[in-house]
């Protein structure tokens, strides 16, 4: 249980209203009753803001009178998030390494690490202080493992993957298995050795169920702060820009450098050796076939500037109207 | 090895001919040999019936005057799925748990249960009777796996997950992963807590290598009947409605409800907060951008009714045409 | 570390220069140094010859006269994917059966092997000299594992999947789950159970993560030489041709057939039932709705001949153009 005003100095926001209103939960505003923590962001839900159950509210900077406890900042979001990162933390208990798990020779494994049960640790493994790895995961020869990183269940490093600090990996995701590179060789595709690795900045998050291919040559790079959905796909050599955030389902192709900031929602699928800039948004189930300048907006299948896209997807609209209207002025002319 | 007549019994159906006929296998209709049972559903095949090799041959409501032995139902599809399940099941067979198993503490643990080796559950777990755990399950804390639930290999549930009755889920499918929730926070994107869970109806089944991410707050819930097919990506806070069908490689965003008796085919998209209703057909690749209504059935990229989508089709096949006819005319216009 | 001459007998080229040039490992062409091999396949690349670093350049046929050590062979990148194996390949090494492993009974296991720790055989496998299966890989009932096949961690084999020799399987890829037959019975999808089987040939590769399942009755077969990569989705009964190629995020449906030295690019779709020919291409993102005839390279949804496809992309990039002239026309027509 926090006072509000203790929240309020987390978040850097001013009460309005009781500072020591006692906070025990964080919840969304339909859902909150007393002794919880909302936010309201929109204008909607601002105005329901004295009929709502919550004991404080958070709001956007403007001017308030009311008999609520309000917590102003600037962007209540943001705030709300952070609050209920705190009110709902658990600290970190180092529980050892599981007398179940199989810890390979040369490993330099910290003091407070949690190693649960049928974990794998190949030869030559380094694992940071703080890290956990959940039940199932295996790491390959010479992986990297940086400080509070946290493995769940049944992730898969292949050898010489490098993950940075705080970085979360969720379950059943494969980070390193062999780019796909064949060439022709009279009847039959030959497989090109696959001698890179993968290596994954700080304060990553990848979801559920991914594979992200070592490169051929040189690495496969996750950079800081980058967040990725489940389900996605990101082939060998691709470099994924700082802060850029993947959604679910995509599927990036070999060599694809994504810059900084750029968010690909779901189902978009690019290219190999496609170059996207800085600050880009590819709108869902675009499929990108040409490099894409920085701050641009996307869409469609070939993926195009999204204004053009959405004046073709009208014109595509009224394509039967249009054809009726041509066949009748057709008609019209041969009367004539 | 069955009597006709008894598996006429377990369907309700008719017989025709010699109900002492002896079944041992059930097969399609090209590959059934004596000994088999198998069914025609179509004219094409009800009137290849007499050169059949089969024993006994499931027919639709009808008159039949033939010298195979025939079982006559209503839905012979249904009837021969029926009986293929009587002839191939297995009885349970519970082995236990194994020594190679990890279980955590607290844990409630049915006593018919075969729980393999390389498991782990976690505290506070509680698994109900003629469940089948395979190799390399991992069972989050304080999950509830009911009665008759097969959990194949790899299979992940985070914390809190909750599987109702003769749940099936294949193998690598994970449950509970933390929903894609970010905020952006000046340069980086800040997580979300995602501090809700996964509840699954009764007889759902699962196919493999699924995510499905729980609820930031809350739960995202699957009913009833549900079945959904291979490498499936479900968001947090989605509602899927009982009996809903959903094929292989669909990617639904975060929030979504889907009503009833709903068939998504394969790689459906949808958007994050969008409704579906009842009894709603979603054709194969269709992106839905926007709420459809009970009794639909839509298709295309952006998705709208299946008609409508086949009409532009067949105008945009029609486009290279329209355009040269319009530029001949303008020609002839400028000639006059 | 080779001497030039003896890498050139091994593919059959060559050399210009001196073939006693030592060469210790294979490098792409702008990271080439010395003791390098690296290729010059295109014109530009043979243009930067003698500015290389790398102690050798492998390059296409033709009259060279040249400072540096040259092989010359027909195919340079094959040439180089062959040098490169020869120069990183790891000896097999059987380190057996580990005591962490779980075997069950009557299984025939080959004396040269490496069966790592949490691997669990089920009862009657069988496994060929030369294999490696990583952590975590479980394997059903009665599977048979040809020689040195690879499997990596988690990989799941359900009952009855056979695979041929030196396949190689990517981490968490599930063979064998159920395929996804279901008929409505009254209120609910009543599952057709699934009694068939995998069969996979010689020389396979299989990517992380995907998920085959078994067919209905008889087998779903991948014939030899197939590659498939990351998070692709082959459903029950299909058949993929000898070295037919499938890129990342595919999904194919029930029954499909697909012939030899085909290519599907990623996050292909293919429908149920579809019969695709030989030596076909079908490029990506396209969704295939009809049967494929051989030697034809297909786009676009739903998917036809790729030409077609370019005239109608290019004629609905002009449509909002077309509009506006057809308007103007119109405008002119009731001025006259």
């Amino acid at each position: 249980v926090y006072r509000l005003k203790e929240l309020a100095a987390l978040v850097g926001g001013k009460v309005v209203g009781d500072g020591e209103t006692r906070i025990s939960e964080a919840a969304p505003f339909e859902a909150a009753s007393e002794g919880a923590i909302t936010f309201a962001a929109s204008d909607r839900l601002i105005a329901q803001v004295e009929s709502s159950d919550a004991s404080a509210i958070i709001v956007p900077s403007g001017d308030y009178a009311s008999a609520k406890a309000l917590l102003v900042v600037d962007q209540p979001k943001v705030a709300f998030a952070k609050i209920l990162a705190r009110l709902t933390q658990k600290p970190f208990i180092a529980t050892g390494i599981s007398e179940l798990a199989s810890i390979g020779r040369a490993c330099e494994i910290a003091e407070a690490v949690s190693i649960h049960p049928f974990v794998r640790l190949a030869d030559g493994v380094s694992i940071g202080s703080g890290v956990t790895l959940h039940p199932g995961v295996s790491i390959g020869k010479g992986c990297v493992v940086g400080e509070e990183c946290t493995l769940h269940s049944n992730v898969v490093l292949y050898p010489g993957v490098r993950l940075g600090a705080r970085v979360t990996i969720h379950a059943g995701t494969v980070l390193g298995s062999d780019g796909f590179g064949y060439v022709f060789d009279h009847n039959h595709q030959l497989k090109i050795p696959q001698t890179g690795r993968v290596e994954v900045g700080n304060d990553v998050e990848i979801g559920a169920n991914c594979a992200i291919d070592r490169a051929t040559f040189g690495a496969t790079v996750v950079e800081d702060h980058v967040k990725i959905d489940n389900l996605v796909h990101i082939a060998h050599n691709c470099r994924i820009g700082a802060n850029t955030v993947i959604v679910g389902c995509c599927g990036i192709s070999g060599s694809v450098e994504i810059g900084r900031n750029c968010i690909l929602a779901g189902q978009v699928g690019i290219a190999d050796h496609i170059r996207v800039g800085d600050n880009v948004k590819i709108l869902a189930r675009a499929a990108v076939f040409k490099d894409v300048p920085s701050n641009s907006t996307i869409s469609g299948t070939p993926a195009r500037d999204h204004r053009e896209e959405l004046r073709a997807q009208a014109a595509l609209r009224r394509l039967p109207e249009l054809r009726r209207r041509l066949r009748s002025r057709g008609d019209e002319e041969r009367d004539r």
